[in-house]
């Protein structure tokens, strides 16, 4: 890995490297989970309102923040996006400014991210007079947790008007300096369902009394498989994880309920409607066959995150001017979600990552572990890329 | 193993023993599957007439012969059966008398059955002024082939005023000189089933466009397995066997049907359908579940032999007083069908198994192995086992 | 159903049947838990001591009360069986003597043979004078918690010199007024396992980093039922129950251990080694087949409670005296364990089911049920039975 | 779907047109298998002889023909394949030239690679005094049955010295006038599996005497579901198909061998070897699961077809100028095999395919149906692609 070419540039503002580490470093003491980021969102719009820029701030969520630079002529908007909830993990990281908060956590650098579009609102906003157009930076709650927050503050029109979204994320996995842009699809649409299966509980030495709900949930896991393996075309991405069988409570009564939670992952609306159809006809089916009923939910997760090829191509191009071509890597799509698709609904977007993993001090963790910490040298790269694509996407008297 | 006690009596009539041998030993040279036993049929009436006692013979069924004697008085009328069919299995026994039919053997011991029932015909035919009733000897064709024979002779009426029925099976898994007796459920009802599952073909790459049987046709024998271990009362004695499956022909294409196999052998005709019912189900669940259709043949067998406790208590003494306490044993019911169980719908009934074993002789395979062979001793113990029965029912004078 | 024929005897002392009674809804309200009846045991001791026999009491368990009455002159000796120990269940019989303690009831009638035993003792200790030999009252703790109190008593010596040994069972599901006997097999083998599914967690959308834990269990589920239903004489009785399932407690985590517990009840011990051997050869075949590790608990449980036949018939011949034939039926084994085999292994024994269901009185709840309840009607038979059993079984001075 | 632009060419010798669908009905109405293409050969090599071009023609394996078209000067070369086997079908398509081989068919369209790759070299052969390099015309026996005739060939040393190879399908999936090119993967690696499950025969009633290798193979067949469903990284393409099931012959004998075959379908060595090793990870598994033996017999097929990207962007010009932009897709990789692989282990290659299809005309059924056939008008395109090929890579005076 090549050292960063320019962590902290030597034109930044007098304080501003200090901020960005300082702000991230409270957010992460100070961790809230989703849809209850109250504190977050009031340290970010107190922050927002400290910056000497003509920002127009509001709130389209009770605690999403959203702040409108709006340069002195008409032209594009785009939208910069970072997420700002925690997790509901009791943090091991050992840092000296770990979490505060008993059982949550940070684990997803969201803080980081926060951080990060806080700075790059104080480098953009000294330059709005000589912007054409808007910037919109989205301070978004709640990513963690289906239905999400984008899709709330969609609905309450911050995408109006908005021409493209670009937004980053820290990542551990990947190493330090490095960019990680991705054509196409880059995250999977995550579905949630939960099965319940219902027999007719009884003596475990009678099963002929009693529907058996773990034998019907086990054939039930057993011929889910067949929805990958035999009903998907092998050049589409699905995967169905059943993740919770939850039956039972001794060894001698055949328990009346087997729970079952999992996941369906998929690009794509039509993989992913047959994924539920299939598996609510295997459900069906097995019940059938075996004389037990059966209660079917499944939730609609988050929409796949497809970056805009164009778009994309961009963004690579700021990313290589700031850290250079081989340090832009081309990363494969990811099986996990991000409501950031949600954005892509409206306007043409792209999603990169950070690369802030760092072997030699020890930032191997990945996301959500409890052990999970970033490369604070990467807060600096991060911003810049948010600066440069506004550089490059918007027009700019000079 | 004891020595048969009286394995020829002495009070025989001149050439009975040899008879007897001869007999069997024609029958075995020329063997015929079931509902095609013409010649048997044929040399059976012609011995039947050469036996000199005022038998009235009749045919009612074309290759099945029956045998009344009536007594000089009024009394109750005893029916004996013999089966007379072979089996479509090449003979490999080495004997001398080996059959010469190819592809066509004795390999359940019916030959020793007819050759048995013929001897006892001959010493109860030289009684018959003494006897008050009617014994009625019943040479039943196609005892080996569902529907069976039996069926046709009770609805020919041959049953019709039999107060008792009783008969032998040769049991080469039973030693030598023993007498097997069972009260109650001696043999299952045998049913057959054939599943045809009907998918869509198409490349083996290309798994999503077909509906792969093979796959369907597997989950449906591993959800079978849930009738007896999961819906049967584990004090019912039930085997649900799949015996056959036969899909594809190649590497590379998922075959379009799967057919399976099978059989249902039960005590009880709630158990049976019941497991009819739990194996129609689960196929109709499990090609649901996947999108195949299915075919479902199930053909009712022979229904369970059932032995009548008081009848079977004095075939018991009359064994007893033919081989000795010590070698009556009572055998446990077994999962194989028997259509004397025809014959028990119309009266009380008993059969039981006649040793034919001898390991020192090598005879040691089972019933239907191409190996198979009895002890021919066994013959005059089930000739007078015949004789005792009609002497312990029947009244006779003296 | 008839009425008993004679449910409290004329003769009887005064103030025993209201003893009777008193005693049991004593007991009842104040249940203690298996290897914990601290207070019933101290209640037993108390209501023996006061009784004017000549008994010799002693404790060869902390919770265990043994009783000998010794006859005047030399004898056999009959052991007398009542288990005195309640359940972790919590009381919803809406009785006005209901359980005091919070989730601790007696759900499976054991009150009922305690207060049974003891007024037993009562008529048979005033008649110590005439008696040769021993009768022995067993109070046993903690029939219901394996590895019971009846190897702890046996392992004590308490069965050392008992000819014979006789159990009694109050019985829902059984007429009042009905007396059930069973010849040979009367209650299963009862043990537990449990097995632990080791793979390797996860994130749900990258199965193939992981080792499944829940599709592995599955198929240790799917695989099971081949024991009984592929490896078992289908006139043996078995059943193998798994009946708990735990694994997961998300949506999007691949857990790295599932728990399965279940049950194996079996009669006869090759039937039962075969079953366990099977069981851990599919866990170790399937972990194996997926890449996981297991661990794998096998509890052995009760023996079976096989009856003795000769002993069976005298207290059949008792029971039909006491309630008529009519009222004596032969009843089924059942897949459940009893301790009272412990006793069998060191003296003939049989164990009988005294009818105290009464559906015209809402008394039809099962065993182990929070409304489960039992006819109080049935206390003064199964006190006689007792009584008759000793008359029968011993010599007495008339 | 556009005319293609220029089917026959104005520019074409005389009699060419004519002479291309000739020597393709010739070939189709005398098809011969894999490996005994003995009269297509020697057809083919007479005809290149027929051809005044100074080619030096050799036979590298029997049934395979190679043509040398060695230029004046020295430069580059390039290969040009065609396949040249036909199929065990039994024809149906109704054509006047239809099969005159009973049970052998063109069913994939090689008689018309073989007719183009003629015509290509007679039109190429013309201009031989203009060319730097070599043109290599390789028709190869073997394509459908592995292992397939272009190891040979490659063993043999037809592909020493060569630059780049190019070979091209007609597809009847694909309509007329198109081509399509695939940048990367674009056919799978083909192995193929045969299991043998030998258990312990025996008969349907006596399951626990047997070791029922119905049961077992089914077992496999459901837990082999893993190996995509579980095992392998939702981003790889990855087919696992079990086509053949084949065991027992009656109703009622439990069959002592069952045999399954299928195929794994792969992209890239490493996911190939993960899925062979799951398989017989799970077989091994499964068959110690319930006490069975196996035998697994895996044969690697041909390698995966990966075309060279920079050959490609070539072709794809090539293929621009031919039938213009919109005309020329990319298509997605197919889970079939194909042994052009084995040149591209030599050299950087490129495989296009030619479309066929012609629903108008009724030609609509896939590769390897009786009824499949391709427009011929198809030809002159895939004539002319090979044509131009040559004239982008080799240097030829003018």
């Amino acid at each position: 890995m090549a050292e960063p070419l320019n962590a902290y540039p030597e034109e930044w503002p007098d304080g501003l490297a200090e901020q960005l580490v300082a702000w991230r470093r409270h957010l992460h003491r100070h961790p809230e989970l989703s849809f209850r980021e109250t504190n977050t969102a009031a340290f970010v719009e107190a922050t927002l309102r400290s910056i000497d820029g003509g920002l127009e701030i509001s709130r389209p969520a009770p605690t999403s923040v959203v702040a409108r630079l709006i340069g002195a002529k008409p032209g594009r908007t785009l939208a910069l996006r970072a997420d700002i909830d925690a997790l509901p993990i009791q943090e091991e990281s050992g840092l000296e400014f770990a979490s505060e908060v008993s059982g949550v956590m940070h684990a997803c650098g969201h803080d980081g991210h926060t951080a990060m579009l806080l700075a790059a609102v104080r480098l953009l906003s000294s330059r709005r007079d000589r912007l054409h157009g808007e910037i919109r930076f989205i301070f978004q709650h709640a990513e963690e947790l289906p239905p999400g927050g984008a899709i709330e503050l969609v609905e309450a029109g911050v995408m109006d008007g908005v021409d493209w979204v670009f937004g980053e994320h820290l990542a551990s996995q990947l190493p330090l300096g490095q960019i990680g842009v991705v054509y196409g699809d880059m995250a999977a649409s995550p579905d949630n369902f939960t099965i319940t299966v219902k027999g007719y509980g009884g003596h475990a030495g009678f099963p002929h009394r009693a529907v058996d709900t773990i034998a019907v949930g086990a054939q039930i896991v057993a011929n889910a498989q067949h929805i990958v393996s035999r009903c998907t075309n092998p050049l589409d991405r699905l995967v169905v994880s059943i993740t919770q069988f939850t039956a039972g409570a001794s060894h001698n009564v055949i328990p009346d309920t087997a729970v079952l939670k999992g996941t369906v992952r998929s690009f794509g609306e039509q993989v992913r409607q047959d994924a539920r159809e299939q598996l609510l006809r295997i459900v069906q089916g097995i019940a059938a066959a075996h004389g037990a009923e059966f209660e079917f939910d499944y939730v609609l997760g988050y929409k796949p995150v497809v970056n805009d090829e164009a778009l994309t191509r961009i963004l690579e191009e700021a990313a290589v001017e700031l850290v250079g071509r081989d340090a832009v890597v081309r990363t494969p799509p990811g099986m996990s979600g991000e409501d950031f698709s949600a954005y892509q609904q409206k306007a043409p977007g792209t999603f990169v990552n950070i690369g802030a993993g760092n072997p030699a001090r020890g930032i191997v963790f990945p996301h959500h572990h409890p052990k999970f910490a970033f490369d604070e040298d990467a807060l600096p790269i991060g911003v810049q890329l948010f600066v440069r694509a506004a550089e490059k996407l918007l027009e700019w008297d000079t």
